[in-house]
């Protein structure tokens, strides 16, 4: 799997996305698609500020979702119907009230389910915030399988 | 532990919770606080829905996390610095536009960490839409321990 | 699913088990099957002490595998071709040297996957000294769906 | 924290974890140890394997425990009281009859809690058979912190 190409660009990947889920990408940045794994950027709002100044954690998982769904499009191509069945997430350092990476890796892209990791980082820093994985059902219907 | 009564009525714990974080109760009802556990609405709002008309991953999320903070806070009092350590979430069945009432059972407060499980359904469903556990770092300053 | 019933009695699966994995239940009790849960019994053994005299945290996990598997078998009958796919497990307190009760539950049996819940108790015990979620991929070539 | 040293080297480590549990190592070796890492190989013994000749679950859920813990205990120097208090992990492929090696990842060792991921790949293969996430709770009286 990891010598397969990537089937859809970063561009593409974020033009699909917001098609089908409009506004989706209006926080996200995609910076670097590979075979397997991405590199996500969510852009710092103030209304994701907790008390503290902190990056809320429900704009950490969803950026450790939406950034390892940004893997997995790019290897299965243009397919809305994946969803999320299964996310766990470590809290492991507040995050700075700044920009916050995620480093993405596929491990499987199975006929039914999808598996990967993903570290999250304030900018430019280099111990992680955070670390999550995440499980996609895949449609059994899928026309045209990796 | 069970035995324990709450500190915090459900009113008491709302008013808490808007003090330190203002606004956070505004989708959330306590419908019920017991010792280890509380039942927590969450209010249907159009600006969570995802294409298809279902309730958001992060919406549900959120509310795994409110509604066991609900039933950690009932037990230890006006404490506002736990913080989630760590939460998982399975999503099972793709929720209705409708409220969603998490039941949430704690499972340990101990020095340093809480437990706890949440079972999520769409309002007047009778089986689950996801099922989270949580884990809350708890401060080790804190001045009156259960 | 809650309102269906069991294909299987506790006797039965027992049976089915040590055919296909034998040895399997040696340590394993089944205390109670019903519609979408169980209630299995981890019979103490020396080999499972870790020092400090406490059940090893490999044994707990095995229980809860098995004992959610027990509940899933008396759903979907005689299938042996479930598999895990996800196990997570928060270790709550140190069990006694004793036998472990874990009481599961499933929230749902789809066509690619069953999840549910597991609590274990040290036997007499009232607080849980574990809890637990598992994850199993169903075969799609099943011949009986429930 | 990446760039401290480690405390222990692998012989040390193995040598310890034999004292203070023994027969511990028996089935397991520590190829490397890093800052906040370790490479340990499961050695493959019939009596973990299932029937279809695999490598068992519970046998995987060890050595991820155990092969993160080596990279702890490198960290933090001869310290038997950690204990762990959360593992999750997914089952992705089904290992071959064979060792298995896990490559573990420390994101974090705090005050009260470390927190890291581990891999695991059969030997010689390229794709993983597991990825596991494990915390470990720190005894709060330990003399020397990192």
């Amino acid at each position: 799997m990891p010598d397969e190409q990537v089937r859809l660009t970063a561009p593409e990947i974020t033009e699909f996305l917001n098609e089908v889920f409009p506004g989706a990408m209006d926080r996200f940045v995609i910076e670097d698609v590979r075979p397997m794994g991405a590199r996500v950027r969510m852009k710092f709002n103030e209304s994701q500020l907790r008390p503290g100044g902190t990056v809320s954690g429900p704009s950490l998982m969803t950026l450790a979702d939406t950034g390892l769904w940004v893997a997995l499009l790019a290897m299965i191509g243009r397919e809305p119907l994946s969803v999320t069945s299964h996310l766990d997430i470590d809290f492991l350092r507040k995050p700075a009230p700044t920009d916050v990476v995620a480093e993405t890796t596929l491990h499987k892209i199975g006929k039914r389910l999808a598996v990967g990791d993903v570290i999250m980082y304030s900018a430019g820093e280099t111990v992680p915030c955070a670390r999550a994985s995440v499980t996609y059902a895949i449609p059994s219907n899928r026309m045209d399988p990796p």
